[in-house]
């Protein structure tokens, strides 16, 4: 394979070697390395919930900031009861329970599909967010970067994909220091508050870029619930660890369920310990500016940490890499999910994973492309992309819930009623923050995902629709196959040389009908292809057609038609001699004629084009 | 050729039918419609000469506009001197002697091929030019259209390419009736103008929208030659009666010469009439503004006629229509060039016409296609393209005179010194309008001109180097074919079913070695696949390859080359089943292995990857 390895070395290159079998199997996770793993999700979103509950209560003025703890409070509720009722869902399926399972086998095929087509768009706005978010703590830190935050944030999305497309899987020595270095920042950072706040050294954080001007909107139910609504996103990737069980050592289950407790209470400490230090150091959240931005998170940092110093950008690069982090678990979730969609038919087969990475990066180009559509339209703005996040994350965790509640009933056993009611109320409270989301994020954005979410599902239906029709014409069940025993193989030339000669010796292997034709325009051209035709003919018959209208494609089309009319059932094939340049763009100097023939053959039957390469040195 | 002919249908709807051979050559033209065929491009530039003069004149104050007078006369010897020096080449060249064929025959290849380059480019001027100029003239008869001038612009390209590409040939009958309107029109403009002048009834034009800024710059020698250079642009398109001699009833040479030197006595008479008439009636060029934009040639018709009338209108819609018939001559002028080029190997050979309409076709989208881009790129200002237009033209005229002197003195004769002089006057006179348009353009766009040429000719080159070592590598002399003998037909699949059932048949029919054959990624679908090709193998054995790294491609591509060392000098021919969807959005929804394994193995010699077309229905 002398010249096919040039392609496999470029490939190695670009997309690393591939892993033998037998070393597919991840690494079993402990419970420390599998909160690394599967929480940076969750723990991420503590960088930027907090920001989204002042920025719309700001707009009732700088008193309604307060109604800021009480509703972080609902939210750490909401977050502790879904993982408890996720903590069910562990246990039931100990194989991975990701919500379009659940939902399939419980509540049928369509909200199955509705609960993937809610993760796929769940796992792009995951990425879009997540890294908006990061490169707004980078450029909290680094106000003169602001400018060219899209940039930076496309550049992440390449640089994520390019590791993915690497290999780069979720291993425990990648994630752990990011993410533990993340949590003891932010601990740190709130206990430190804390004992400011408690030892009365408490003075306000001082605006850096441009403070949102206070509003005077009038703080009624609605204003609280869209704050509610924006919180809610503290919630997001909460189900992470539900579905990555068989991941963990074993007693699988056990060490699962105690991982994703510990997780949901960090998340409850670090997001309502933000929430509290925001308010307690007057953060009032800020607008783009020709300033530049900064996040609520770093002020925070600033004010308890009395300025930009190390330990600040030690809590800033924390943040950022813990959002990377983030967007890289849906690098790994978007393929794989659409590989079990593409297995079940639902989408199509090339991301279907059968061995090599094919597939797995087909999901990952998808998944940046679409992440990039985003991040451009919303130029990498966090706020602008919340409300389409949020649609997609709590469809999915109502429809998992739900079905958890179905699959108790249906099954029964003992304690059933309890585990039911659990999930129950998990389903009943995600749904409200579902329809509280949808009304108040409507014209803000989440209309899209309303509208893309039945759409999403009509497309898997269609491609599934699809591949059950191609299914049905190729079975072989009851079918006999026609006999066929003659193949006419005809090549075409356009004069006399070296690749035409190899083309007639290859032929010759093909059958024992074989025909050279030739298309007359110029009777002296034709005489000169005549007479060469006797010496190297290779005692092939020449025919030579005519051309009422100096065409050559017609005469020869017509002339198929009549070979293949001579034994309709049997096998027509054209040779066509094919160059193949030293150089790609040697191709623009050459006819692309095989191409032509091909194309106007392309839907008859019995009808095959080869081409002869005819490989040219230089 | 049931679905062949949907292909065939849709062909005629879009470019109409073939020409058949024996109605290939056009009807001859007698003089009148000689004159109208070819003078469209020479007699339109009419239409914004003078305003080009006037426009540089205006810059050094008003006073200066009556400097147009001489400028014009001088432009109008020149172009008679030109027009009498391309008599005698029509005399020498009575078979069509374009600016490439003297050139080259006479000064040899490359002055040839600079000649040939600027022609190209020259056409392609024509189109931008003459359309932008036609535009010029609706915007100044319908001011409120001037907002979508660019827009106007790319339609008519369009419009005049789909008519071409359809193929409107250059036929008296669509010629003569504009051209003579034309000329009607504008003569007894210049007559009713000079009239009414004469008999003292003159009144200054009332200016319409924005008259330009009269400038102070001083009337140095350097702004008259830009002016005078700019003038020159009434020259362009003398050549093309040169060029078409052929078409001329018989006696040829005669025919042409008259209809030549008429062509350029009504050029000068109408460029003459119109400098005039704008000095009379004190024509002031416009700025393009808000309030929009009226040409030279609308603000004259204007004052003669006494205002928008009737009279006027026939006028605006005479200029606009010569206009676009002078693009389309440069319709039919790129394609033939482009043909003659390829058949001499300096262009891509899809450019060579070999029947049908191919050829033409290609040359025809190359050239809507850069003339769009010049009219998106200059906005469709007539005035900002004029300095490009005129580098080609005047090129192309040096190098044919003086290709003309060359070939009188080689060859001698009766009185050859008499008309070696005359196209040596022509020569150097058409070189210094070169010389002057080259340094008072220059920084105008000129410059764009003066590099592009000698990059056109190295690319004309380097595309004739290729044919010729591909030439070489084809050439059967002393060549001797190296003896094959065997075939192996390896048939990859994927699974048991129609298709593969289908390539099978027609593998066995290939070879008397035939493998199928199935890389196992799953034991227990291998041993299904197994037990299916017992049943339906058709005898061909199954060859299973182990895949450590589960993936398709490589051990595929291994064990080819294995059966390729087996006989390394032998055909190795690779039967894959291919789909043809009913649709052909279908194609995304199937896997393009067959295309991955074409790319892998196109640059392997004595391999050979084929097809089997298996039709789905739906």
């Amino acid at each position: 394979m002398s010249e096919g390895s040039t392609f496999g070395a470029l490939k190695q290159v670009l997309v690393g070697k591939p892993i033998p079998s037998h070393l597919a199997h991840h690494e079993r996770l402990s419970k420390v390395t599998g909160l690394a793993v599967l929480s940076s999700d969750p723990l991420s979103s503590v960088a930027y919930a907090t920001e989204e509950i002042v920025r719309t209560l700001i707009l009732a003025g700088a008193g309604a900031l307060a109604l800021s703890i009480p509703i972080a409070t609902v939210i750490a509720a909401l977050l502790l009861l879904v993982a408890f009722s996720y903590r069910q869902t562990i246990h039931a399926y100990p194989g991975g329970g990701g919500a379009y399972i659940v939902a399939k086998e419980n509540l049928g095929p369509i909200p199955g599909l509705a609960a993937a087509a809610a993760l796929l768009i769940d796992y792009v706005m995951t990425v879009a967010v997540s890294i908006a978010a990061g490169v707004a703590a980078v450029v909290s830190a680094f106000p003169r970067w602001h400018v060219s935050r899209t940039e930076m944030c496309l550049a992440f999305v390449v640089l994520i994909a390019i590791g993915n497309l690497r290999g780069i899987r979720e291993s425990g020595r990648i994630f752990a220091a990011p993410t533990y270095f993340f949590l003891a920042s932010l601990l740190s950072l709130i206990a430190a508050g804390a004992w400011r706040a408690m030892s009365g050294d408490l003075t306000p954080v001082p605006p850096s870029g441009t403070p949102t001007p206070t509003g005077v909107a009038v703080l009624g139910t609605f204003l609280v619930l869209r704050a509610f609504a924006n919180g809610c996103t503290a919630m997001t990737g909460v189900e992470a660890i539900s579905n990555g069980v068989p991941a963990f050592k074993p007693p699988e289950a056990r060490n699962a369920a105690t991982t994703l407790i510990v997780m949901a209470f960090l998340c409850v400490t670090l997001f309502v310990g933000i929430t509290l230090l925001a308010h307690a150091y007057r953060v009032v959240p800020q607008e783009e500016s020709a300033a530049g931005y900064e996040t609520v998170v770093s002020q925070v940092a600033r004010g308890v940490l009395g300025g930009r110093g190390p330990l600040y950008y030690c809590v800033q690069a924390a943040t950022m890499l813990i959002l990377v982090l983030a967007a890289n678990t849906a690098f790994q979730d978007f393929p794989r999910l659409s590989s079990i969609l593409a297995r079940d038919r639902y989408m199509p087969r090339q991301f279907m994973n059968q061995g090599d990475r094919l597939a797995f990066s087909n999901g990952i180009l998808v998944l940046s492309a679409l992440a990039g559509i985003l991040i451009v339209v919303f130029k990498g703005d966090t706020h602008a992309l919340i409300p389409l996040y949020m649609i997609g994350v709590f469809v999915s965790f109502t429809l998992s819930q739900a079905g958890m509640v179905r699959k108790w009933r249906r099954e029964g056993g003992r304690g059933w009623l309890g585990s039911a009611l659990f999930n129950l109320v998990g389903a009943v409270s995600t749904c409200v923050v579902l329809v509280v989301v949808a009304v108040t994020k409507f014209a803000e954005g989440a209309w899209i995902i309303v509208v893309l979410i039945p759409l999403v599902v009509l497309w898997f239906q269609s491609v599934h629709n699809h591949y059950a029709r191609v299914g049905a014409q190729l079975s072989l069940r009851g079918w006999r196959p026609e006999p066929r025993n003659h193949n006419t193989v005809l090549v075409p030339i356009g004069g006399v040389h070296r690749a035409v000669v190899q083309a007639i010796q290859y032929a010759k292997m093909l059958s024992g009908d074989v025909r050279a034709v030739y298309v007359d325009v110029d009777p002296k051209a034709t005489e000169e292809t005549r007479r060469e035709w006797e010496r190297w003919g290779q005692g092939v018959p020449l025919v030579v057609l005519q051309s009422a209208y100096r065409s050559l494609m017609e005469p020869l089309l017509e002339y198929i038609e009549q070979v293949d009319a001579e034994r309709p059932d049997d096998f027509v094939t054209i040779v066509l001699p094919e160059f193949v340049p030293a150089r790609w763009w040697h191709h623009l100097l050459h006819n692309q004629r095989a191409l032509l023939i091909k194309g106007a053959l392309l839907f008859k039957p019995n009808t095959v084009v080869t081409s002869v390469p005819f490989h040219l040195s230089k």
